[in-house]
């Protein structure tokens, strides 16, 4: 909660809305205006966002009265910049790298982090405690299944866990670079950037948002530069050839090798109670999760399209 | 095959040797001259090396008339640093990792590569095709074996095979410079470097070559930088627990998760025909080693001593 001294207003039209839609949610899967708008309005959740705006655009300088409940909520998790950069300064932690969550995480998560802590001084799990959409995990199940995975697969001192309230825009590439830009705040120089980072549906390259990274401009005053580099790495699954994790760079097998499930369809047959294949999470995070959908005294239906069949999002 | 234009002569006394295997072979194991020489004259086969040279040390410009018999019996993978390059410059690679490789290549070697080529733009598999000391696994085979793990288990377009011929000086955190300094001619921006990277017994600290990369001094010269920087990676192994490959970074488990087989131990392993632990080497390789050791007419022995029986020396 807090204040804006508004020192700037004007009227919202439907052009304005529009183009904001188009400068931020337009990809290399919808590449002219007229593909775009085709589906954006149907599919497009940021889109619907600033669609659904509505009266006036105000701007001016802000002044946080509160943070709201993630302090008490989230305490341990949830930190200002200030606090994690603190946190790494005592580490002594210099190439830090921030994976962005925000679905619970599985062993290709897992294994992004794992990259990371092999190359880097340390991993930030940087995961999203604010609201999702409805048949989502709530974050606090989600925050509960990092640290089970952190105590049982991780070398505690090479982590940290962190949360942060964010709204997903679901803005792909866009959403990378701001992804990176709140993690440099965060005090991380590498932020992890995986297949479809930030996604929806087909509307951007598989990755476009690694990409977007070598194609912004250079700023005069190297003061604006954007310092945290990303991390690419490729789609991330488990590979019974390879006796192991693996991505599309490292492993040469076919799909029928490979233990592929997406986080919706994973939702689906928890919540019907079904069994997961091998090797897709761990035990230890199945359990929570389990335990969540056994809880619920509403059933969540969770519903198939076509992108979340075979996909990775996070 | 080459010639030497002699410009410079002098007589070689035992106190110039010491003064160069003290300069060299000297780490963190034995840190007191005293100590070193305890040992060195019969435990340090680079000091023994030195040590046996007689007479004179000459000096001046080479020519060099053949490469013998390399570019012929290694067709494909022997290769000048001219022809790394333009290869890596044909593929589009700008970070370009290289592996060290002397043993036959298993999947803790495996796995470092893996690493690579999930972060840079490809790995650089560099093999030493020069003479070994009797016992080691010839480079024939250890160049069939590497074909064999690039074929079944990397991507082909991520991966180059070369081979150089190189007398290891087992001279630890040096010799990690210059194994970066050679590969930094073959184009590549990266030098590997793991646990005890070209150590011997318990001369040097287990990230000795590691750490030595951010003690050198940076030349006034900026043109004589060391360019090659280092990838460093941990102790790597299979963990059941983890339920793939992973290092002392990633996996908190214990010892008795893990699959440790020092390279010493499956030679002895694999000569006497005994079974290796599941997930250490990959079968297509141990069946070549295998077929290696049976045909072989005159058995070799292989003795075990202190440093090698848990070590993961390459």
């Amino acid at each position: 909660m807090g204040t804006m001294k508004v020192t700037e207003k004007y009227e919202l039209t439907e052009a304005d809305k529009k183009f904001e839609c188009e400068k931020v949610y337009m990809g290399e899967g919808t590449p002219t205006a007229e593909e775009f708008w085709k589906i954006a309005g149907e599919d497009h959740p940021g889109v619907q966002m600033v669609m659904a705006q509505k009266g006036f655009n105000l701007a001016g300088p802000v002044k946080v009265l509160s943070e709201g409940e993630y302090p008490v909520k989230y305490a341990g998790v949830y930190m200002r910049p200030e606090q994690s950069r603190k946190i790494f300064e005592e580490k002594g932690w210099k190439e830090i790298a921030a994976l962005q969550l925000r679905n619970p995480m599985h062993r290709s998560h897992e294994y992004l982090c794992k990259i990371a802590v092999e190359v880097c001084d340390g991993v930030y799990i940087h995961s999203l405690v604010g609201n999702l959409k409805p048949g989502d995990i709530p974050a606090d199940v989600r925050v509960k299944c990092i640290d089970s995975l952190v105590k049982n697969y991780f070398v505690d001192k090479n982590v940290v866990q962190g949360g942060y309230p964010l709204d997903m825009r679901y803005a792909g590439p866009r959403e990378g670079l701001l992804h990176a830009t709140f993690r440099q705040n965060y005090g991380c120089s590498r932020m992890i950037i995986g297949r479809d980072h930030a996604g929806v549906g087909d509307f951007y390259g598989m990755f476009e948002a690694q990409t977007i990274f070598d194609k912004i401009p250079t700023p005069k005053d190297p003061g604006k530069a954007l310092l945290c580099k990303p991390l690419k790495i490729d789609w991330t699954f488990y590979c019974h050839k390879c006796d192991g994790m693996a991505s599309l760079r490292t492993c040469p097998h076919g799909k029928e090798d490979r233990v592929l499930l997406s986080g919706t369809m994973l939702r689906k047959m928890l919540s019907e109670g079904g069994e997961i294949p091998d090797h897709f999470g761990r035990d230890e995070v199945l359990t929570i999760l389990r335990e969540y959908y056994e809880g619920l005294t509403e059933k969540v239906e969770i519903k198939m399209h076509g992108a979340a069949t075979g996909d990775n999002k996070k």
